[in-house]
């Protein structure tokens, strides 16, 4: 059985959010929300709670991370873990329906059970579009580039987008590991950034020389400019070479936009996430260990809520974000009216007035205080109005 | 076994935000979270999941409204059903240090099973208010205050705030029944507004026709100016007196604040929460069944989380704020620059332009468009930059 609990106590990974850092939470989430409305992407909601059965499966959230329970009618029920499945879910049934573009945007607390205490955190925010029904490269450029202008409105400086492309990897695996399975353990190196692992298990291979030096180049294939070239000329199949083509065009509409100096291509990017099927990407921030967002292209998704559609976007974690811009307090200066009985009205007057000037005012009467040295010390300006005036009135 | 799932599903009473209703429920949150703000109230977020033992059992809400789930370690957690134990957790362990007053607002959804589909929502947000730590009769009229300032700021015309005094039932129900159990079950026709039952309860009850006659007379006592006159003369009790003179002392704040024409004295007002322990109120509207929301003293909670403090808030419940205000639809209008690859660059410099001016603008690459007439009955004005312009550059 369990221990008894405290009070004060929450659940594994549950934090709340004190004044100050809401403060900075809602600046962040006002910036970037502004600069993708202007985009044209429109805000929804979904629930809290989604069928395991359907968004759950479709989620690409491992299961040991799902927060899940029973509803009265024997269905399991998850806590969303992210915000995709649900869109896809959304958009399929209720909005995508002439087969033409759709772009949608959230913000919305998404759910990971932890295993240990001192982890991550179970709950935290996401902001994030998707690009729903477009299948041109020039809506993956467009979601990067709106995420970038976002990341910018929200403060952030130093910045990279990681930029790879899953059919790239998944077609010279193919080729050269010959099946599925062993393109899976291949992946999950790269997923986990173990390149020590990589290269020892490629070289544990039973393949030609050749081909594990290929394997090994793959590693190489990341930052300046020749990795595109190199990229083309590693792979020999049509969808190696088609997945190349599309980073190349990619590349120059970023061009375009003007965000190229904050992108980098990697092609040995995979991502945990396994609905993506093309371009995709992870955002970097300085002194952040872990990406602060990601996104790609996942054209197979909507198939599964019934309706086919090609679809693209992002996703940042608002905790990380803010962890990047580096800031702790953000303390609004709240201005305190003291009052006694006597003077309420005077006191009601001027908290008005304030008020009415945008100021901030909290209306205070005396009786409430009980250590006013304490009290005075939280607000600033403190004015009293206490006891008569003066004037004998 | 439940039946299959179709995809598009979502779990009992869970409902998704569409566009156009997001559009309403920003605007609603933001006007009234500003007003808030303004009275100097700081906010603050707090964990979806909480522990059933602690803020679960402290919320009031029944049991089978609440959705429950076991976490890795064997406890029981919940999604929180109310907003108001969280705060009083997060104020007691960690805000709430040296007896003062502490000001804290949210908005942020809660969660109640529903048995049966076409109900009520399951998940539905809540805007509102904590002051902690103040007992004064001050503190209530604030409260009252700055919610019917948020309702107004929000656009909402017409509407009534119910106030009525739990000690005052509770103190004049235990001087004519001698009892909690009597007095739980005459409550219980109150909190349903049963007064059909309530009457023939009475008439059942082994009682003088006296203490008859003053249990009807309480129905009477709603409404008018004589009211609280009136209350004062049924009750013998001192505990019954001094809610009265709260009453009367709260009555002259609101008329302060000038927002008297808004109240109505309603003594025969309880509430399913059953944490209130002195002034209490509930919000009507015009056509909306249900109260917008409710609020009230509760001088005990905090003592469940080990801190004793007085305290008083209110909650608006948004979904049926917004059913009150009457809007349907609410269209953002969204500007959209259809474009072919050649002509790119100088769509991006035009949807730049247009974004600098504050214009939401879709940026929209002709080939990711399946049906041109369909999508373009979705913007206003659209832009065709396609094909070469025809001047032979």
């Amino acid at each position: 059985m369990s221990k008894k609990l405290f009070m004060f106590e929450k659940p594994l990974g549950m934090r709340d959010t004190l004044p100050f850092l809401y403060e900075i939470k809602k600046r962040v989430r006002q910036a970037m929300i502004r600069e993708i409305e202007t985009w044209g992407y429109e805000l929804i909601e979904t629930p809290t709670l989604e069928y395991y059965e359907t968004v759950g499966a479709a989620s690409a959230i491992d299961d040991h991370q799902l927060f899940k329970l029973l509803d009265q009618q024997g269905h399991t029920l998850v806590l969303r873990p992210d915000m995709t499945a649900p869109i896809a879910r959304l958009a399929a049934s209720r909005l995508y329906k002439d087969g033409n573009p759709l772009r949608l945007a959230y913000n919305a607390n998404v759910f990971r059970a932890q295993q240990r205490e001192g982890g991550r955190p179970a709950e935290f925010e996401q902001i994030g579009v998707e690009c729903i029904g477009d299948g041109t490269v020039a809506a993956d450029a467009e979601v990067i580039s709106v995420m970038i202008a976002a990341l910018k409105q929200a403060g952030l400086r130093h910045f990279t987008v990681a930029i790879g492309h899953i059919g790239y990897v998944n077609a010279l695996f193919l080729e050269i590991l010959g099946n599925e399975e062993r393109a899976s353990v291949l992946r999950r190196f790269l997923y986990e950034k173990n390149y020590v692992g990589y290269r020892e298990h490629v070289k544990s291979l039973p393949l030609s020389s050749i081909d594990q030096k290929r394997l090994l180049q793959l590693l190489q294939l990341r930052g300046n400019d020749q990795t595109m070239e190199n990229a083309r000329e590693l792979v020999h199949s049509e969808e190696g070479k088609r997945a190349v083509d599309e980073l190349c065009e990619l590349s120059s509409a970023l061009r375009l936009y003007g965000v190229n100096d904050a992108v980098k291509i990697d092609m040995t990017l995979v991502s945990h996430m396994s609905y993506y099927t093309g371009i995709l990407f992870e955002v970097y921030a300085e002194h952040v260990g872990f990406p602060i967002g990601n996104g790609g292209r996942y054209d197979e998704l909507l198939e599964k809520f019934s309706r086919k559609a090609p679809a693209t976007g992002f996703g940042i974690r608002v905790d990380r974000l803010i962890e990047a811009l580096g800031e702790t307090e953000e303390e609004v200066a709240i201005e305190c009216i003291v009052f006694s009985q006597e003077r309420f009205a005077e006191a009601l007057e001027l908290a008005k007035t304030k008020r009415q000037e945008g100021k901030r005012v909290v209306l205070q009467h005396i009786l409430g205080i009980h250590d006013i040295d304490a009290y005075s010390k939280k607000y600033q300006p403190i004015t009293y109005l206490l006891g008569s005036d003066g004037k004998g009135e």
